[in-house]
């Protein structure tokens, strides 16, 4: 394919020079580069190839980076990276020190605030218009929100203080009928309703476009007409009242993908006194047979086949893992509930799902009510089990707190993509679960490092009397590594010489890293024992004596050094009076950017080289712990 | 006052048995309860005021502990824990071992869910009523819930997961026109609209009543003359849309003071097919006079004179402080802004809000969308201050991480009730702040403990270059003995000999019981160094130089163990070889229960007493660690 009118764009301006018809290949080439790149890295396809005539609308109308624009989570942002001077190295796509998926401000100045989660955008956007008001800007400022995001509480938290607010604040709700599955709940069902109804601007925009265009009296005219449209859709569209409610100007809907009618519409929302929401219906996967067929599959997607749509056979992994052994104690247990916050497919949970559809909720991406929620059902006496991206559960910290712990409720929590993420970069590597559930009183933390212990932890934390129970695993699958464990208890695994003066202790996925590092010193005459915890809070008070007697300890870590594990064995070891050397090796003080998992956990030294040299080089004739 | 009803009532059984004049008579004698407690112990006033005749209804109507009540935040559960077995407790309110002012399943089976934070309870019972429902239960689940708790997104997530679910769910939506100080917000202008309409339920109410009781027959009648007001509703109450688009059956607004009208309208709601929300006005700080003038001030308040409704001469505070140090700086720093999430009063910065209205934002119990918010303004260059409780930040961890941590913006948290605050309890102490926000990358936290250190960080943070800075500080005011301390650096402060083998650390609130034990244990002969941190992240380099020169360090923390600072400390000075002793006294891997200040310090080893006896008997005869 070639990029004609693409590679002649390097910022929005540019965008404004086209022709219609030009605008209209420009899409072309847009999902086009978009599909060829995606096919190769992978990333967020469906959303973005829905949002196409919309993002060229915006940067025809508006002007970034005076005008914020704000996406929300970022799903939707590879054609504005595309249109605003990204497109040469559009190929470098979520690789190491390429461009990210999401929305990054480091990256351009058009990308306004950094994007990862969802439901922000309506409040960023809002104190964007906030600041601009204040400070006497006559800045527009426009948040592009999917009805997906519409699920999380903070959206209507922004509306209700920014309804009647006056701002330029122009929301747009890109309806494309689903978040990342397909979209649950009550407003989807609103929306539904309102979806199907004739657009007020696709019948009447035309019409206004060339009353404008007459010079100078046209804006006028164009106003008084635009009030007796709004007088009218206020008689016609009552299904409207949801946003109106609120206190915001509700304009729609209209077809997202038509570009003229977008392009009236957003000129007309500029023209509101006060925030405007604009609802605009989009078809995901747009312009991609296959993806528009199965538009979930492709939502997040993995290299595929371009020409089939075939992705790679997925290799097992501790996702599908925990499926499994839910449906596997399910029939005994029939209190056994799965909940999912709109990753029922990235959490290897659909196979309950299909087999349990009475036990399975989804509930729309919206953690905290997640979690709370699975405290009602638990107050009752069924067993919830909340399966939840790492990164995601940041946003419930206080419920886990409060309405699970505090309440000592058994409640689940079967946290996935703990540790590096790769490719998704800052947003969603899952790094600080360890240290902030570590803080919560009674709760109880498993980090398995293979198939059997995580078997083991979710068949321990199904039948434990009460509390919550956190089982924490990465993304992928196990290591054959694993295997070579010695299993001296549930609470902890060791490998190697027991009477090593030298340790290694770790938990989690690195745990192969370490047998293969305990392995190559070795070869070299080091003798190393590994202690790998299973449990990670309480710690295992015999792993603690063991390490006691100990002359050299080092504890790796995938996760953040403030509230580490390590942190805790280190101060707990000095508290009793540990005389040796220890080292903890974790992610410091700051934010992992894109990489592929090996590259990260090479850059932070857990692979098995960096083990070793860390280990060598203490003893070397450098090093201050000579044996 | 006596309580001739109130004391026969020993369970909802008997509330049941009263006729309607001894039922207006049990309203007066639980406000008068209320009253006299209130006055002496202090408590949640206002708004308990108000839902008297709504409790009283409620246990008329459905069957507590079968039926779950479940109430938001709890300042409107008083009357039922006097309804439920616990009047003759009563006087006991908010003291240590004695009733808690919030709902506490382990204090009484009809308290169905723990109380605290606002905005959970729709989740919760929606929880609890599905579980009934998959267990085939026919019992009731009642959320009580004001609509300043509407303001949090977590019911919004709630409802949209909700309606339309067929559960027996009946939300009551106990409008009283505020939440803690004056609601804000569209949806509080919205109610306001549907407030001031004629109510459905009272000119209905009384013929249905009639008719259903008619026995056999009646119900059928009843559904069918419910199911034509229901249509009449429908036309007639277009303004009710807002509730309706979510799928909860509406019903209302009635006047929440008259027994026989709620009584009737949850009669109702009881019969209708899936859930309800049944909107109910009530009058804050009803029956007591100064209340009703001025509910804000007595929403929770300390002891007060009853007869005149005046309180205690408030003694200087943090808070205050907080609000001073503020207006002092914004005339010169124009983009300094104050942001409160409906805790305007508390925090102080009230007199910021009369100062400089413009740069003032109340958003509502709206933790998450606070700090979202906060971080679009300064993204465009304001100076964004968070007043907010140490308890309340909890709610947003996931934001502080990406939504400025992560943006690198600059938002100051000041964060208020930092440690214990006493008789509110488990759910309000200010325990983990330290821990949870020290997993946080590049925050500073700050945690002084007088006004001159406050002043120093405010004044900091203010002018910091970019990043998060947090500057928490406790309930009360500073300290004499605070006064005392040398200010080596803006890191910390010191006391005592430096050269003393023995060394306290601390930071905030408690330096003063570490400066008054220091100074009894050098009355005994034993020499002691304090180090006072006032920076404790990142930690100052010299202050840990300090401790690796010294032989005994003893780390006092007003916080929660697991992610402490004292961790930090060990752990980092085992790395750096460390060859003393190290002893961390911090609270345990619990809940902190009600009690006073000084009551928790004891309990907890962090007064004076309790630091002179760890110390000194680390060197008695028996210690380990003869000096």
């Amino acid at each position: 394919m070639n990029y004609d009118i693409l590679s002649r764009v390097s910022s929005p301006e540019d965008v404004k020079k086209l022709s219609g018809a030009e605008l209209v290949e420009l899409c072309s080439e847009i999902r086009g580069k978009m599909l060829e790149t995606v096919s190769k890295n992978g990333g967020h396809l469906s959303s973005n190839l829905g949002a196409v005539e919309l993002t060229v609308a915006i940067h025809r109308v508006f002007d970034s980076p005076k005008d914020s624009i704000v996406f929300d989570v970022g799903h939707q942002c590879y054609a504005h990276k595309m249109l605003t001077g990204r497109y040469e190295k559009f190929d470098s796509l979520r690789k190491k020190g390429g461009l990210s998926g999401f929305c990054r401000p480091n990256e351009s100045e058009h990308d306004s605030f950094y994007s990862g989660h969802s439901s922000t955008s309506v409040s960023a956007g809002l104190g964007v218009a906030t600041a601009n008001k204040m400070l006497g800007s006559e800045a527009y400022t426009v948040t592009v929100i999917g009805d997906g995001s519409f699920t999380g509480g903070m959206v209507y938290e922004a509306l209700n203080n920014g309804g009647r607010s006056n701002t330029k604040h122009i929301i747009i709700l890109n309806d494309n009928k689903m978040s990342i599955s397909e979209n649950v709940g009550s407003f989807a069902k609103y929306l539904a309703v309102i979806r199907s109804k004739p657009g007020y601007y696709s019948f009447k925009a035309t019409t206004e476009k060339t009353i404008s265009r007459i010079p100078s009296i046209g804006k006028k005219i164009t106003k008084k007409l635009f009030d007796i449209k709004t007088d009218l859709k206020n008689k016609l569209y009552s299904q409207s009242t949801f946003f109106e409610d609120l206190g915001y100007r509700y304009m729609g809907p209209i077809d997202g993908h038509d570009i003229p009618v977008l392009v009236d519409a957003l000129e007309a929302a500029k023209k509101v006194n006060g925030p405007v929401l604009l609802h605009v219906n989009t078809v995901k996967g747009k312009g991609y047979k296959f993806a528009e067929e199965d538009p979930s599959r492709f939502h997040g997607v993995g290299p595929f086949e371009l020409s089939t749509g075939k992705t790679a056979e997925a290799a097992e992994t501790f996702s599908e893992k925990l499926g499994e052994y839910l449906c596997r104690y399910a029939p005994d247990n029939r209190n056994i509930c799965a909940i999912t916050a709109a990753m029922g497919l990235g959490t290897g949970i659909e196979s309950f799902r299909k087999q349990f559809p009475d036990r399975f909720f989804d509930v729309g991406i919206a953690e905290e009510h997640a979690v709370t929620f699975a405290g009602g059902l638990a107050k009752k006496g069924m067993v919830p089990v909340f399966a939840v991206y790492s990164t995601f559960l940041q946003r419930c910290y206080d419920q886990i707190v409060h309405d699970i712990s505090l309440q000592k409720l058994k409640v689940i929590f079967a946290i996935d993509r703990a540790g590096f993420v790769g490719e998704d970069g800052e947003t969603h590597n899952g790094i600080m679960d360890v240290a902030f559930l570590s803080t919560i009183p009674d709760i109880i933390i498993y980090s398995p490092c293979c198939y059997r212990s995580l078997e083991a932890d979710i068949n321990n934390a199904v039948n434990a009397d009460r509390f919550a129970v956190a089982v924490r695993y990465p993304r992928g699958g196990q290591s054959e590594a694993a295997k070579k464990l010695r299993y001296d208890c549930v609470e902890f695994a060791t490998y190697g010489n027991k009477e090593a003066e030298i340790c290694i202790v770790t938990y989690g996925r690195i745990t192969a890293n370490a047998i293969e590092a305990v392995d190559a010193l070795s070869e070299t005459g080091k003798d190393v024992f590994l202690l790998s915890l299973n449990r990670i809070k309480p710690l295992p008070e015999e792993a603690i004596e063991i390490l006691l007697g100990k002359k050299h300890v080092f504890f790796f870590e995938e996760g953040i050094r403030s509230g580490s594990v390590g942190e805790k064995v280190g101060s707990g070891l000095l508290e009793k009076g540990y005389a040796g050397t220890y080292r903890l090796i974790a992610v410091d003080d700051s934010f992992v950017s894109q990489a592929t998992v090996p590259e990260l956990l090479k850059e932070y030294k857990l692979d098995a080289a960096s083990m070793i040299n860390i280990i060598s080089e203490e003893f070397s004739s450098g090093g201050k712990n000579k044996t």
